[in-house]
């Protein structure tokens, strides 16, 4: 590490506490952070010098978070028929509306979460949604990154399926390494109900030929599962297995209605699961048993579902929740403790979108995704212990500054790359049209 | 309301949107607040002036919310001995924490507290803990209205009993109007378990001497309910309605272990439940029945419980939480839908406090408690659903101004009734010495 040492960086991070998230949760009390070309090229207590420096003094730099699973356009949608069931919510509202969503609506909605997320220290996030390109182009803009599918819903229809995966397939291979290698692509089936097995082996089969992973959701309503094991006799996670779809680079959002086979066949094939808690209790759809997926040695990350299901695209708030909801589940104050459930936003979470080489820890050669959180508050006074401060007592709006590949997107509280006013006021916008069009 | 109408008050807020949160649950687009003398004295939509006037526009205005069970000084214990079983975190660390506290600890723990309440939006809060003079002193010299009781523990020992009671009385009786009416007393027996029934009998009697109610815990931990309940034969809840303890005026924190039968003994005594639903969770105790002792007529508050179990104050987290936690309890998205659990942390908390004619709503004769938050966030944007909006998506952060009793005590983010710089390294000092003095 700085094996061959400079002292002197394109952009130093200063007199900063810093967590690195490694494997050894190395920190810093007082560190420095040089980055050259986007990489982190120092990291240590030696005093260094750059060219741009930030003062870090009582602040903490921490990888920047890691959203496993959400909907970013959605943020059109938040607030509207609230408290709702699942069927009511989705039939009644959100499918009508999105029945009228046209690509301007979904790049609004999109960057509106991207403000939401860089003001919340998120600098990565894995999104399935409809007109994906212009999610891709709302990323490049505010300067984020990011793992982007398509949703696709076949509904059994081989035909539209065949129309749909030629629309996923078209988006990962143009924007597979889109926004200087920001953006990644995934295929997205949008669920083990809503797509047929016929149809998730063509996905897989493309997913293979394109070196990409899968990003799907799974056994998240009881109800769903149940109908399945009726119609197929087979729980759904045995039946992906049975297909060969199941693999290292499947992320399967919440799996909530699983047993113990089911558990230890995603284990066995590497799969990877997005944990999404506060969606999970909003739309009461019940609790995914993450101690046991991670005593078996699945690799878990944290999501927080759309904004329209949550309300709020804040990891600070999703990994407090990740932890309080395990604990009430398993009756047990111990699982799931503060340093783990950052690792599961960081780190973890970059396992989880098979970025892990490129980011989720502070380490020399990584790419500079970094996350300054201001500790002056009352609310994260005193300082006893850093990962329970920052996971049980602050929330985003702590976070101070934000650097992707190095580049400040937000700095002391002010967005650098795009006119937030505009965002939002286009974004209110682009939701009354939505809204005027169906009402 | 209104019927004297005049036209020009000591202080206006204007142009904001208001939720009253009064018994029909009025609001205004863009309405006015006139205040005098501490006093609400004009509230509507005509455009009135004042001889101080805070712009209220893009933000809305709520009666300041209301914290029903907290232990404020214990902010000076957050993130010691994270993740740990109640019992090991108890015995091996807050207790002996405890027995060196000293009247100053307490001071600058609870003023600490203030200020997080404060730069939250909380006006009001139901505190117990030792040394309550200081916790009196702390909230006189902020600003912010309270109900004190001095936590007793008898610990089945009469003669501690006797001591503790004299201590209870003596505090609650000194400080029953203190700080210009803004402190209420309580009496604070700590537990169902810590306290012998004769005890208890001896609080309740004191209790109607002073015309002041009881504050204490009840039902929190499994263990505890089925240990009473092999001594005496009896659920503490019946066993409290047969020596003639319960009443409209007492305040029962948790709740969690209890059937159907206690239910209906609650309600038919008009006790009030404090609900801490982050607490629960994180020493995973247990999910109380919050549905149904609404259905059965309880009125019930939404508490943070100590900042050392929670670990934060922040009111705007805690009512999501009250929501998500009953979501999933009951599998059902529809229960306690935000706009109930607004009312939870303004109106009907003050019910539960016995201040329901002083204070937890916006009107006509009510004390000028009011918290302004601004709306301009992407993270609260679109504006669909107020009510969703503040409870689901909204944090403590938002809030820009804080008034109690007509007094501004946070105007756009800053803090002007103490040096919150001496506060915080008061505390931090305060702090250490009790560490240093235990390690």
């Amino acid at each position: 590490m700085g094996l061959v040492m400079k002292n002197h960086y394109e952009l130093v991070i200063k007199n900063c506490m810093i967590l690195t998230m490694d494997e050894k949760n190395r920190t810093f009390e007082r560190g420095y952070i040089g980055v050259e070309n986007g990489i982190i090229t120092y990291i240590g207590s030696e005093k260094v010098r750059g060219e741009e420096e930030i003062d870090g003094s009582g602040k903490v730099a921490i990888p920047g978070l890691i959203n496993c699973h959400t909907h970013s356009p959605m943020t059109l949608f938040r607030g509207i028929a609230e408290d709702l069931p699942l069927k009511k919510w989705l039939e009644n509202t959100i499918w009508p509306l999105e029945k009228r969503l046209r690509p301007h609506h979904v790049y609004w909605g999109a960057l509106l979460a991207c403000l939401e997320m860089v003001r919340t220290g998120t600098t990565c996030f894995n999104d399935q949604y409809f007109f994906m390109d212009e999610v891709a182009r709302a990323v490049e803009k505010i300067g984020l990154r990011a793992s982007l599918s398509w949703g696709l819903l076949e509904l059994h229809d081989p035909e539209r399926g065949e129309k749909e995966l030629r629309k996923g397939v078209q988006f990962a291979e143009k924007y597979m390494k889109y926004a200087n290698g920001r953006i990644v692509t995934k295929l997205g089936p949008h669920a083990e109900y809503s797509c047929s097995l016929e149809f998730l082996k063509r996905v897989r089969t493309e997913a293979h030929r394109l070196g990409i992973g899968i990003h799907m959701h799974l056994a998240e309503s009881k109800y769903y599962v149940s109908e399945y094991i009726k119609r197929l006799g087979i729980h759904p996670v045995l039946s992906l297995a049975k297909i060969n779809f199941l693999s290292h680079d499947v992320i399967v959002a919440h799996c909530i209605h699983i047993g113990d086979e089911e558990i230890s066949t995603l284990t066995r094939y590497g799969v990877k699961v997005a944990y999404n808690p506060t969606a999970n209790m909003k739309v009461a759809l019940g609790i995914p048993r993450i101690v046991d997926m991670l005593k078996a040695g699945i690799i878990v990350g944290i999501g927080t579902d759309g904004p329209a299901s949550n309300n709020s695209l804040d990891m600070f708030r999703e990994m407090k929740q990740a932890a309080l909801l395990q604990k009430i589940h398993y009756g047990d104050p111990t699982v799931l403790p503060a340093r783990k459930v950052l690792r599961m936003a960081t780190i973890d979470a970059a396992k989880v979108l098979g970025l892990e080489h490129t980011i989720g820890s502070l380490e020399v050669g990584k790419r500079a995704d970094i996350v300054l959180v201001n500790l002056k508050g009352p609310h994260l006074t005193p300082l006893h212990d850093i990962y329970a401060t920052l996971v049980y007592a602050a929330s985003g709006a702590d976070v101070d500054t934000v650097l992707v590949d190095g580049k400040i997107i937000l700095h002391q509280g002010e967005i650098l790359t795009v006119d937030e006013h505009q965002v939002i006021e286009k974004a209110i916008r682009a939701s009354r049209e939505l809204l005027e069009v169906v009402s």
